[in-house]
């Protein structure tokens, strides 16, 4: 049976992180928000449901059968193994969870660089309070969090090519998304940083280069980048040239 | 051998969600920066080294043996099995996987409401856009949040007295500590909605009389929330009485 995914559709947001793993895969699954006959409906019809057991908070979610597993790092937890993308050993699964947890927060940051104050208003509403977290945000966080990935790349004693022993997992997809959505989001600031994380560049273009992922990054199936998800480019936010 | 919590001393913070996992089960564990003769030395010496393969990104991390492992809802999804605190059937601690992220969420919204701009500075130099962030979290977060655990509780077939099937399980206790800390930051405001969270409540009542936890609580180990963690009280944050 298909593996389905509830995201908002129009976006990539942080659904992407769990596309990437189901497409490196080739996993059969349906992106339920985006097929006419189920759409957005179809996922309310979940979380607002009064006698589901297992509600989520939020999308993304992933049904496996009767299985409803909200949140993007447990979703990649439970299809890691199925999908030959965690690590074999057991203890090394507990590794990978924790680093994919620390980019979950690094992409909540993110976030907030547009949303500082209230998510319920528009950015617009809240600009001056953006322009001041994102001064931070560019200053102090992505050196500290990009730095963080490339010391964990650096000190792999498996193969420094992957964040965790010597095979790709799910984790590198994402720590990809990320370079990604940073390269969108900011580029002045990344233009002038990319260079201190020399692995974790590499890193990401090799991912770029996997069959499945090219394939995926071709197709109609990746959408741009877009001012409605996670990663968005508002010039005044960036650092200067 | 014993598990080693690591986190910062004099506080409880996000170290807090593991301790009463580690109470309730009466599980062997030290709390390393609080031995005198580890001290929070011995924490930077795991998060700077320059050799350890899995360094952690931030407090709280685990430790059992040679295995790192970083991030509250981590640590918990290690443990929980190991501490009779996770559901039996696998699919299931998926689920509290993906309610113990959903607490870890709220509670990143919880500091935000103290340091909304940047976390490198005081909250004293981002006191207009704290109350700002403060009022919106009261008004449409807490609501959001709670209202959702509350149903979590109504819609679970098991028990409605446990969040996941019929038995106790680390989600609970994390519920607890959401419920202290919340009523400890705004108690106007968490006076005024209290009533709207009945079983929730009563949750908290519950895990609060448990023998482990009523001792845990009553001892010295149990630290007094302040202004250092993650839930502050600072009376012009909360709402007016």
């Amino acid at each position: 049976m298909a593996y389905e995914l509830y995201y908002w559709d129009g976006l990539q947001g942080r659904g992407e992180f769990v596309r990437l793993a189901l497409e490196e895969a080739g996993a059969d699954y349906i992106d339920i928000t985006r097929e006419p006959s189920r759409g957005t409906e179809a996922m309310f019809g979940i979380m607002k449901s009064d006698s589901e057991p297992h509600i989520p908070f939020a999308p993304p979610f992933l049904k496996d059968g009767a299985l409803i597993i909200p949140h993007v790092a447990n979703i990649l937890f439970y299809l890691g193994p199925r999908l030959g993308l965690a690590p074999e050993d057991e203890g090394l699964r507990y590794v990978a969870n924790g680093l994919q947890l620390t980019i979950t927060d690094f992409v909540a940051e993110v976030h907030d660089t547009h949303h500082p104050i209230d998510t319920s208003l528009y950015y617009e509403d809240q600009k001056p309070e953006a322009k001041a977290r994102s001064a931070a945000f560019i200053r102090d966080r992505i050196p500290k969090f990009l730095g963080y990935f490339e010391r964990v790349l650096r000190q792999n004693p498996g193969d420094p090519g992957y964040m965790i022993d010597n095979a790709l997992t799910y984790v590198d997809l994402s720590l990809f998304q990320v370079i990604e959505g940073l390269t969108y989001a900011f580029p002045n600031a990344m233009a002038k940083r990319k260079a201190d994380y020399p692995a974790l560049l590499a890193l990401h273009d090799r991912v770029e280069k996997r069959t499945n992922i090219a394939r995926y990054l071709a197709s109609s199936r990746r959408l741009d980048f877009n001012e409605d998800g996670i990663f968005r480019h508002y010039p005044e936010l960036d650092s200067e040239e």
